[in-house]
């Protein structure tokens, strides 16, 4: 009868280290988001004010994100080899290792915008393709924010509407690539800049699909299925919209 | 005594069904190598050749890739769920996970320079950058095939080879952009084909960006720690070289 109560206690102490292990993964995925989505609104507030001091921070900040994405990494594989989790826990440690490379990935894109804010100089005649990616970026802002939120609270309707809305990012990107190549042909000394400008769009339009692809991870784990049908998708270049890379 | 027999036998069963698990995983990640190759291989001639016809294939196909790498997360997965596995075993699995992601992403990349290709139409006067572009291709392909080699023959100084030699092809791939914003500008109606050219030349540097990842993966599974050192970076756009996106 004691040994009985002695390993009922036992077990319940397990599953409360448990799941205070998966609590403290969790956080820390919360916390590279907010790290990332720092990251890349500094970026894009040093674009809109020209600020290479910004910039530059943004750059070398980048540093801290991988550190922190590789402790994330650890973390998750020695939880999965220690306890042997499955079903929903077993998901959750999949999901995170797949969201962690996802968010550092994010953040890549933010300090490769940083980057060419650095190069660009002060082009007062390109403010307007300047303001262009700065409605990308929002946007981007925007779906980044949201997913991080559909992850902590385990939202799936809000995952599902991230899901589904990234098409418009696609779309404000081809008509600013189309901005662009005007700006380009009007003009053929601003070509170098107009190609960090048009790199720059890219990075957003790419950190939309790294949110979707979250939202993706965040359905699978709630539910174990990604989510059904088709997600609608924008109009791409030359009007062939099944990949977007 | 029979019991205790029994129970060996049954051991002895499970962890032959387990061992058999892993190789068809296993074959199933070269499998997708295999297709993914093709693809790259299929994309890049159809870029010399201008063959529209044979990136159209290629641009298709794309939908088989996507779903044996979908089948490889589900199968790996479900392994991990039912047979809890731990230190080398556990590392190979989630090593498969990655590995299975960045072959889609390669094979991601190759259709959408076939869905470019199929945009570009003749364009003699441009030789000179698509046999550039080539140049970079045949190096991307070979780090792709010495990547999965290691990753079959579990050869940890091929994997280290690869993660060492991308910085070639970062090389190659800064010049290119030289060479094509120099036809940009000797004539802007050039520019929407050498924007295609110049996105041509930034999938194949992502391309050996993800190779060199599938080499730290390999390096992980055989040693359970990433490659030590700092990995050779090539010169980057603006002399700034420590991050690539």
């Amino acid at each position: 009868m004691e040994e009985h109560k002695n390993n009922q206690s036992l077990k319940r102490h397990i599953v409360k280290v448990f799941d205070e292990e998966l609590q403290t993964l969790r956080e820390n995925i919360l916390q590279l988001g907010f790290l990332a989505k720092e990251q890349l609104a500094n970026a894009l507030s040093s674009l809109i004010t020209k600020n290479h001091e910004q910039a530059g921070k943004v750059v070398s900040a980048d540093s801290n994100i991988n550190k922190l994405d590789r402790k994330i990494q650890t973390m998750a594989l020695t939880i999965m080899a220690r306890r042997q989790p499955t079903a929903v826990d077993l998901r959750s440690i999949i999901v995170a290792l797949k969201i962690s490379s996802k968010i550092e990935r994010i953040a890549d894109y933010a300090a490769n915008i940083a980057q060419r804010v650095m190069l660009i100089g002060n082009v007062p005649h390109l403010d307007p393709a300047i303001r262009s990616i700065m409605r990308i970026g929002n946007m981007t802002m925007d779906l980044f924010n949201n997913v991080l939120d559909s992850y902590n609270e385990r939202d799936i309707d809000k995952a599902i509407k991230v899901w589904s809305s990234d098409a418009e990012v696609d779309d404000m990107y081809v008509s600013l690539l189309r901005e662009l190549l005007t700006y380009m042909m009007e003009d053929p000394r601003q070509i170098t800049v107009c190609t960090h400008l048009l790199f720059i769009g890219r990075n957003l339009e790419r950190i939309g699909d790294h949110a979707t692809s979250i939202a993706e991870n965040v359905h699978f784990m709630i539910k174990g299925c990604p989510p059904s049908g088709e997600r609608p998708k924008g109009v791409h270049w030359g009007e062939i919209n099944n990949i977007d890379v």
